[in-house]
């Protein structure tokens, strides 16, 4: 028996590959699929089953692109309709080699959500459970996707798909949901790499409410809907353009760059928050690796071709990964030879000026700055903010800009510096010229001992 | 928090690598240990703690190694006299950045065992616990360590330490055992990859055991006891020779191999049955890869060197890292472009008969060979033989070699072919002219159906 | 400037990546072409050229599977009318960066050949030159392409090529060829890493000989013509299928392997020469990975599914890569676990009989055996043969095969005893019983000092 | 033949693996020297020869690490009394399989220079030739290694070694040196990958010269010497200590650098230009990845430990070796999860001012900062200087901080940008508090037009 979890940074999301003898099935394959591919060769086995718990909304699901190589058949939810794949049922059974796979129906997350049973061998006890996006460590899936009026129905849903159908599999059965810690799909996601029923009744809050308390939670908590969920939710019902082969950005020359950037290209620089700071091209944006893959769904256009800017350029390829995970096919290029090769070049620069506390402090005492927070609501209201702070979170900037006053110093801040580096890209791009960036963040600033206002 | 689990192939060993933040600790690494410094460096984290949860005697722990290389203190349990490390007691505790990991005391496998129990902080329930030899997936320690006159006192110590420490942590835990399927230490080890208190109390028939029966059971097995076990014991407790960099084994022309094979020199070959079958340097000893981990500490001497035979030489150190997992420093050369180098250069030859089921049985039918059956006993007495062999356990075939005939056609077999093609190279070595190996071993001859004698 | 030779093995092809700044040119690339892909993007560059010296038949050429993923022009001989590429005129000039190629026409191995001089810059020294298949190291291009009729006629274009284009360039001048020691394009060619135009003149034996002696021995050398030639050149006329991703064999238990094998599936054995000789399956032809690439296209069909057998399943995709690069896109499958799954399984097996040259010489001495030689012509011719041998060549013996005597023994031999496994396993499946194959080969056969006939 | 060029980025320094049959020789290895040992195994060979074209001074050669590992044998020059290894004298023969290596001694560099000349068989023309630091690739090796009395002695050395000894090999082979573009062992190195003697004679000035000029030239050249040549010459004099394994250096936390940086650490930023510019630990030192290998020399001591701050410490082992090769065997540390885990943890920062050219031009326009020029004076003296400039090269800036002005702005230049940016960071430490550094130095001055001084 084989079982691998696949992770992907950024979304966290999690994939897995369980065979036994010279079979396999794949729970939910990312796009980039080379790695199943490599896994069952590498084991001598043969994919014969693709499993989707659900219709994902925050990445475009590899599973066509898997079954194109590998022969594989789709299965996922019967209650939607998927234009490609077949439906499985709950109570459904497939062998992979001597493995018993089992779909058990768990709506809530959304209604065709389903979990995958694994049994060593057919009608003993369960040894693990495909949660998808039901049961998260620690946590469980949205519920909000329906709209307002479906969030009680959809809670209920989940309610009864986690207590009625995932708990009873027995305290011992591991627990291997679709996402990590730092998923969209989620807020308080435990980051423990392993979990149980019996360990998640204890260590998860959702578990100890009682069927009212665990509705009410879930139908109001606060998420953020990014605009790229729509296309991803489009693509994964009727299917994503095949790849075969990751596009191959094209090497830049700082000519070349300097010609393309008065166009519709977009400059994305996924350098360092510092590196970003003390130089860039002007009319960049800001988005360091830490949060391309989850802030490209708010702040990139599908339409527009993209260019990266990066200090060496190593890794690229992940990078070009974590942005057709998202649906981003349009990666046409890269500044060759990274920034040095910008300024190498003589070409004009910009910067953002970066505070630490005490500068960010120093900087508000003896100005008025305008102080923008760009962190996400919850931050807001249970952190509580800088004193004198505006709200205007970061993925709802581009369509808010207007509100910020188009002269004088503007500090803007987030949880650590990066989304407050994002933010002050937008900025300049908007024409705004005199940006500081607190570095740190509101981590920074409370750990200096400076005032915060709830 | 980051949990790796690292495998060594053929022994079966698991090793496991926990870490938070930026610290980490190793539990019963490796020796060839790199592979701790490279998961430690890709994850930011310094390597504090190894933890030894036993004096293992199946293989020459790295923990000297490892903590020489990153700094990390080493313990292991109380109740033996290491000439190194730390004693850790019963509830002693440990921080690793966030977690907490707990000592307790499981003696039974050997006197010092014991366990470490993984919270994601001080005080939260447990969520994994690392077993060592006590508790594996769907079996337990051997417990014949200290003669038979103790048994039963060490099977009544490994069933309270199961009963009454790991059990009792809640079935919700993970198991984490310092051995899968295929270890010496362990007849019924299952190979399920991920395991738990709570699966295992269905799956382990141990567990369902009374006390007594239990005890009876775990005093009763059959286990072989190999030769360099002492040797690992004794290494184990005093510490092995350091080793910073795997030895560098000479690429040897076959003019420099014909040269060394009249002296001391073991000739190993690691090919496949089928190729040291269908032609073999005269004088070596078939070790096909597949089993070389388990029978190495049975066939290969400590104090001669080893040259290595091979197709393509390829993963040539993974066979050398294999060997220095048994204390077997001693490879100093492998013949440079495999074996055909060595019928290239006009090299004599000899061969083994590979038989088939319908092969052997015609054989056996038309002629009078002398049947030999290397298996385990335990084959031996459950499966059964084919009628009118002879048992010598592969093991213990150089010591027992006079009692095969001189003269005469012999047929060997194993459970698979693997076994028997060494037992073949051991009986050529001693001169016996006509040796056979049933290719597909006892599994094919049932398979075709013949028949078996109890 | 980045200059890097690309090998692949077997077919001993180079193709070579040459860059400058962020620009590179790619000369005869393999089908599969993620290795340049890969050199570009490490070093910042973008292929934008692409030069074929000339229409290969040897192998499937890359240059349109290269082009539509990095977006280069392809370049070649205006003298063939491709049905791809643009046409490159001798004397025409391209920019890489700084470096300047320059293409100069050099017919003689095909009509539409051509060689490409790479200079520093635009008007100095000539620094290197990549001659395809016109200058090799040690020897020069086969000029039989265009039958009897037509060889003295490319002979001389040649040796005008060569002695009016090439040599002149300079002795400073590095030579960089299509093919390396072992390819069937040339008998004689060097197994120097690198040469230069100097010393080649002190080297190359044809360099040495006069106008008349030159187009002679070029006239006059044999070569075999390999059925799949046909098959390459119409390929590389005309553009061979976009693969984008190599193809992923399915994993075979030997089950399937067992149903699979009665139908027209060819079962390809890549083991060991002695792995295939101690057991295989039945009706299965060995091509050891040694000749595979060198044998492929002779003994296998491009109409008829592929299925591997080999030991370990190593490196399995080099192997599925050198068959593509052959046009056989129709590797299906292969037995997973390799053949010790075959023998557990209890499958049936067959077995060559090697023999050292002792035990060869004694059975020719005291039976009868009939003996077949089967390597390449000139050897019988240049070496001798063993007395009494009958002389056909491996690759047209599927042809010749009722030449063989239907009943009695058969030794059959080679250089080294690959080539003879492979014509063993052709005799054993058209119904000879008793093959033995001279392990060593001719090779052993005059190192034992035993008589050779001329 | 296997002829392969190990290549050290950052210090150019060119290495050779060149073997024949299983056996080869290294020439000039570096100390981390595993990559020897991986292309010996991976072609089957074993190392029995180890040449040293001289005692180097830029290095710390790893001839006794690699004799340690494979039982070669070390080879140098017999005009300089090593503490180890054997002397070889002009006209040695020795023998790599097939092929014959010959020393012709070539001083003029150091006065126990030799070369290496390869033939692929005993009597054979000459292939190659390894000519340490001796012939370079449009340079020849620097003669003022013993002072200003011996330049014309050496100077002359190295004329007729060159054109008595080496140019008579043939214009035909190939030139292999021992540094490559960018090396501080010659001012003008081309940067073509490979090179021959007739190549050479139309593109190396020097090799265009008369035999006063080329003496004139070379003894008149100006080169630093650099503190840690010192170091370099007594350790591969004496032999540097044996590493094995390469330092592992510790994970620290934000906290444990907080505390470290007090004491007698040092820290080194080995981030981009921009990345420490944007902001930095308050008293760390500049040496971007671009130019640690060549600068680590002039700014870091040997006596402290040395702790390394990245953004991503990817790669970080790559630092560490480029360290080792230069005697800094002490790093200890680096700061984990990188530069964002300081400013995450609230840590204070600092930061330098990026200027581009348009943006200095006005600042000195402006105001009156003082224009610091830190270039080598080749630079300074060949393409001149912004006006007001004053001229202190970087490597002495540590001993000639006191001639800097201890208030008022500076603004610091260099080539590129990456050397000023060290010079800032020296400055800051200095405590200089209003340094700006021109991003793209000279060369984007000039590119915008801006007047030079000469």
């Amino acid at each position: 028996m084989l079982i691998e979890k696949v992770k992907s940074a950024g979304i966290a999301h999690n994939s897995y590959f369980i065979g036994s003898n010279n079979e396999a099935a794949v729970i939910d394959p990312r796009r980039d699929c080379d790695v199943y591919l490599d896994i069952a060769r590498a084991n001598n086995m043969r994919i014969t089953h693709i499993f989707e718990t659900h219709r994902n909304e925050d990445y475009v699901i590899g599973s066509q692109e898997l079954a194109s190589l590998s022969g594989a058949e789709i299965y996922h939810g019967a209650q939607l309709d998927f234009a490609y794949g077949r439906s499985a049922f709950h109570g459904d059974e497939f062998r992979i080699g001597e493995l018993e796979l089992t779909v058990i129906e768990t709506p809530g997350h959304t209604e065709e959500s389903l979990s995958v049973v694994a049994r060593e061998k057919p009608g003993s006890e369960p040894l693990m459970v495909f949660t998808g996006d039901a049961l998260l460590a620690g946590d469980a899936g949205r519920t909000d996707f329906y709209g307002p009026d479906n969030r009680t129905r959809m809670s209920t849903l989940l309610y009864e798909s986690i207590f009625e159908k995932i708990l009873p599999l027995g305290d011992g059965v591991i627990v291997c949901p679709a996402h990590g810690a730092g998923s969209v799909c989620g807020t308080n996601i435990a980051d423990r790499e392993y979990t149980t029923i019996g360990f998640e009744k204890t260590a998860n809050p959702l578990l100890g409410m009682t069927r009212d308390e665990f509705i009410r939670a879930k139908s109001t908590e606060h998420h953020y809907y990014p605009p790229y969920f729509r296309k991803m939710e489009e693509l994964n019902k009727n299917g994503a353009p095949r790849l075969r082969h990751l596009p191959e950005p094209m090497a830049l020359s700082a000519a070349d760059v300097e010609q393309l950037r008065s166009g519709i290209v977009q400059m994305i620089d996924i350098r360092s928050v510092t590196g970003f700071a003390g130089a860039h091209i002007p009319g960049s944006l800001s988005l360091p690796r830490e949060i391309l893959p989850v802030y490209a769904g708010w702040l990139i256009r599908y339409e527009d071709p993209i260019v990266l800017i990066d200090d060496y350029n190593h890794g690229l390829h992940e990078i070009v990964s974590a942005l057709i995970r998202l649906g981003y096919d349009n990666v046409i290029g890269y500044l060759a030879n990274g920034f040095p090769a910008w300024f190498r070049s003589g070409g004009a620069i910009a910067s953002v000026g970066l505070l630490d506390a005490v500068g960010a402090h120093e900087k508000i005492r003896s100005g008025s700055p305008f102080i923008l927070d760009v962190r996400a609501i919850e931050a807001w209201e249970t952190v509580g903010h800088i004193p004198g702070a505006r709200h205007v979170y970061l993925g709802e900037l581009p369509d808010r800009i207007a509100e910020i006053p188009a002269a004088g110093e503007i500090i803007v801040y987030c949880d650590a510096g990066f989304k407050g580096n994002a933010a002050a890209s937008l900025l300049e791009k908007a024409g705004h010229d005199h940006v500081w960036n607190l570095l740190g963040g509101m981590g920074a600033w409370q750990q200096a001992g400076f005032s915060v206002e709830q």
